[in-house]
């Protein structure tokens, strides 16, 4: 199933998202606009926009909340992608050079400043303080998670932990914030709303732990960056650990985030590839979609619901 | 008259601002913590989040609003500051090393966010909408209004308006955010937030002037910084500006700034310091606190009225 037949029943709201990021485009700085546009207009897959649209469907859909907030949730994690990508010294993102590349770190650093307070502004246009509450939470969760990833050695007995909590800050709780908000802002009783962010934060789970998977698993056209990144990066994901429990003799890994061994990245890519590592995860990503679906069994019954559980499945599918 | 004295007033309640920015510093991620100490402690004089308790002791004086707002001002400034320090490259702050030389770029730029989002967190948990539209507002004119500055050449002719425009938005909308949200917490009524805004941006436009003739008329062991430290860096501020126009047949200032011609930095401080300029620039700023006091003559008489009046008195002749 393609993402258009799952977005049906959000398409024309979807148009009204697009639309609003076209008008935080909409600046009178030149440069503040140039990188706007060519952060915004970029094709991207809006997975997290529309969460935040489907989980408004059970209650009141009112899209004078809704819409802001997707465009809230498209602008913080494209803010967070931004300073990512200067942290991480990354030369491309999504197959075109990063905005700190292109422009520099200076602008890259204000650019993601100036989102992150355009999406803190629509968040609050929505009058919701709960929604307020939860955008700033999760602005915390997610630089305090990638501070708590500086300077940390790999640890075989302690890594599997610290992935999950890692992968939680920095993808998941955004996912979760999408469904949290949509849910609470069309007025869903408590219940129902601690069900959908259970979902975001599985999906989330998921959603990471494939994107992991296809470092190792991907075409470098497809991923638009080389195959291997992480690693070269210096990033332990999923495979690497599964990789380094599977053979605790073995000190591949250690030494090539130690050593920054690089030599060695291609060969343990190509271990892992042929291993039994990559179906190891897509099981565990697989039961996060599980756990994601079952939180839906609470939720009322209609279309949205389907399209998300049919997210779900698209997730553990996907090639890029 | 100095700040102890001046500040008599709020004494007992500037010191629940500090307790709140340790209990901000009191985090369980070691480089975290480590950070926002170093950050936070700092000993600085707290003129921003006097500002927010003095402009709230007009009407409802409500600490459990006022305090949560004056510390997010103070953390606001200071993750700026953070950010800047990343923006300019610069290795001190304060006269200590500044967080990206001493921790580097990627934990600066998290720790700039990190607390983007904790401030938003504590103006949120005000529940008052205006100041937290006003909060994120202030962000997108600081990051808009330093986006702005990359890339401008030096133009004699619109050099002061260009000023003007960058240092309001760089430092005046911090000020006016400070005591407009003081005002609006404590219940005033909307021409007295008003005045008091009006304060805060002509005290704000003052107190950057100062900053900017102390950068060439300073000691480096008080500024805590090498003298003409700006210039260095490329910008180019009111004194330079003045003498800019003054010696119009000149090209000493445009030629530092294109062909970062640092040879005649030191050539360039003598001149200004032993020109008219620094005259010109003190009574600039003085008019901008006779502005500021004017304000004040809507809001009623009390005692942090006055304390106001004398602030404006003590920034004109700061030497640090």
């Amino acid at each position: 199933m393609n993402l258009d037949t799952i977005y049906q029943s959000i398409k024309d709201d979807l148009v009204k998202i697009e639309r609003s990021l076209e008008s935080v485009a909409n600046v009178d700085i030149p440069l503040l606009s140039q990188l706007l546009e060519y952060l915004l207009k970029n094709g991207g897959k809006r997975i997290r926009p529309s969460f935040t649209l489907l989980s408004g469907k059970f209650y009141n859909y009112d899209l004078s909340l809704l819409v802001p907030m997707a465009t809230a949730v498209e602008l913080l994690h494209s803010a967070t992608l931004v300073h990512d990508d200067i942290v991480d010294n990354a030369p491309t993102r999504r197959g075109k050079q990063s905005i700190s590349f292109a422009w520099g770190q200076a602008s890259a650093l204000l650019l993601g400043d100036y989102l992150f307070a355009q999406a803190g502004m629509l968040v609050a246009s929505t009058g919701n303080l709960r929604v307020i509450k939860l955008f700033a939470q999760t602005l915390m969760t997610i630089s305090s998670g990638e501070l708590a990833q500086i300077n940390v050695f790999f640890d075989r007995k302690r890594a599997r932990e610290h992935y999950y909590n890692w992968i939680s800050a920095k993808t998941a709780c955004l996912f979760a914030m999408a469904t949290e908000s949509g849910a609470a802002l069309s007025q869903a009783p408590e219940p129902i709303i601690n069900a959908l962010k259970e979902y975001g934060h599985n999906f989330g789970m998921a959603f990471q732990i494939i994107d992991d998977v296809l470092d190792f698993t991907g075409r470098k056209e497809e991923l638009g960056k080389p195959v291997g990144s992480d690693l070269i990066e210096g990033a332990v994901t999923l495979p690497s650990i599964l990789f380094a429990e599977s053979n605790p003799d073995g000190n591949l890994i250690k030494s090539i985030i130690k050593n920054q061994d690089m030599d060695k990245v291609a060969l343990v890519v190509e271990k892992i590839r042929n291993s039994s590592v990559i179906d190891e995860c897509l099981q565990i990503a697989s039961d996060f979609c599980s756990k994601a679906c079952q939180a839906l069994e609470k939720v009322p019954v209609n279309s949205a619901r389907q399209s998300l559980v049919d997210l779900a499945t698209y997730v553990i599918n996907r090639k890029k």
